[in-house]
């Protein structure tokens, strides 16, 4: 697996997310992952701009991830690579970069350090299954490897495996400026700090401003967020947000 | 809201869900709605097939409605039409309709049986934003409706919300022929059992058997599941999947 060696770092460097499994979308199975690997990326400068849920079937896969890898720096997959009929990740993948694929000798030695010969059946062998070109990601959970081709990073769906496959991606990986956030509780409901919000927001175009209303032990609040990669028009916001939230609160007697 | 009369049930009704929102990406919220949507959907014969988070920015909310609305029964939106200026959920879906929209008097009327004048400000008053031939979907926990157009339910974001909103939706909605689903735990890894689960998988066409790993208090376990619309279709698949397991563990000892 090769680094990206980069003198000054880009600016934004953006993600998607493609999950793969009937058993998310039927709802038997909920998905663990998104929220993993949304908060890990912004956590290391990459923006997750998009993410689809698509089914154990190839031509649904093949589409979503070439509408994917050709839009955004990196596309990460979770789900679809075990040992069974249904795990058509590795398969769906070579189709989608046009590749051949077969049981990869690498893939074969990592197996083999967990199954002594008589366990290393046609199903786990399925699990070798890499398309030409890839990288291997290393599972130090169950051994059976992950890969990488192209700008794609086809992991487990196993929570556990997905993030010790993350942690052996992650130092591999272009990263771009943090978004850096900060939050403010109102004590307010959403409507009583809509309209003057709108005015915050904008008075400052250079960061970007989101309001979350939720349900606390006192009845309706929100949740002002202000994200910026500028720590300084951040900090700017995020004082005018303060400053009209007390006046709103004095308004209305809060 | 007008309900599909219909003699006899299609046997296929699909969906697909868009959420919206920079809060999902960014992970700071983790999506709670995908999980529960899917499960009610496949409970009441609905086959959700794809699933898409998209940030709060007008051109991807509006091209992602346009690729599912087109292409499954329904669409079901999650988040962004809420009081405040990063809620544009509604402008989108009018956008991608090609329609106007404006304040609607049946919206503010619901929202007045819970604000009085003085508290319908402008920041609540964007609730009342529906785009144009849309029918509203009552909320019983905040009064602030969701809206339909077209295929699409536009629902908020807030679970308990939009869970109220589902169950108003639910009654109106053409369903399918529910897919049953049995499952049964082989005490097995799943490479145990994968190559004999592919030769069932074969002779069972018709059903649809997944395989999912996970790890138990004894070790890894699989639970292996079989899904039909066809109750003896799926008996008979479950009967020789559970006589495959009895003979791999007798292989192995187990």
């Amino acid at each position: 697996m090769t680094t990206s060696e980069t003198t000054s770092s880009p600016v934004s460097v953006t993600a998607a997310i493609l999950v793969i499994g009937d058993e998310i979308l039927s709802g038997r199975t909920k998905d663990k992952n998104i929220g993993y690997i949304a908060e890990y990326l912004t956590n290391i400068g990459i923006e997750l701009r998009e993410v689809r849920i698509v089914p154990d079937v190839e031509g649904e896969i093949v589409a979503a991830l070439n509408a994917l890898r050709h839009r955004y720096t990196y596309v990460f997959t979770t789900g679809g690579i075990g040992p069974t009929h249904d795990d058509i990740t590795a398969d769906s993948v070579a189709a989608a970069f046009g590749v051949s694929i077969d049981h990869d000798p690498r893939a074969i030695a990592m197996l083999a350090e967990r199954f002594p010969p008589d366990q290393l059946n046609e199903a786990r062998l399925r699990m070798a299954r890499i398309p030409a070109g890839a990288d291997l990601i290393a599972n130090s959970v169950s051994k059976a490897p992950g890969f990488k081709i192209g700008n794609v990073h086809v992991m487990a769906g196993v929570p556990s495996i997905m993030q010790a496959m993350l942690d052996v991606v992650a130092p591999t990986l272009q990263t771009g400026v943090k978004i850096l956030s900060d939050t403010v509780r109102a004590g307010l409901r959403e409507g009583d700090i809509g309209t003057a919000l709108a005015e915050v927001a904008k008075a400052h175009p250079d960061v970007s401003i989101g309001s979350y209303p939720f349900f606390s032990e006192t009845g309706p609040d929100t949740n002002v967020v202000v994200r910026s990669r500028d720590p300084e028009a951040l900090a700017a916001a995020m004082a005018a947000v303060k400053a009209m939230i007390a006046a709103e609160q004095a308004k209305l007697g809060a």
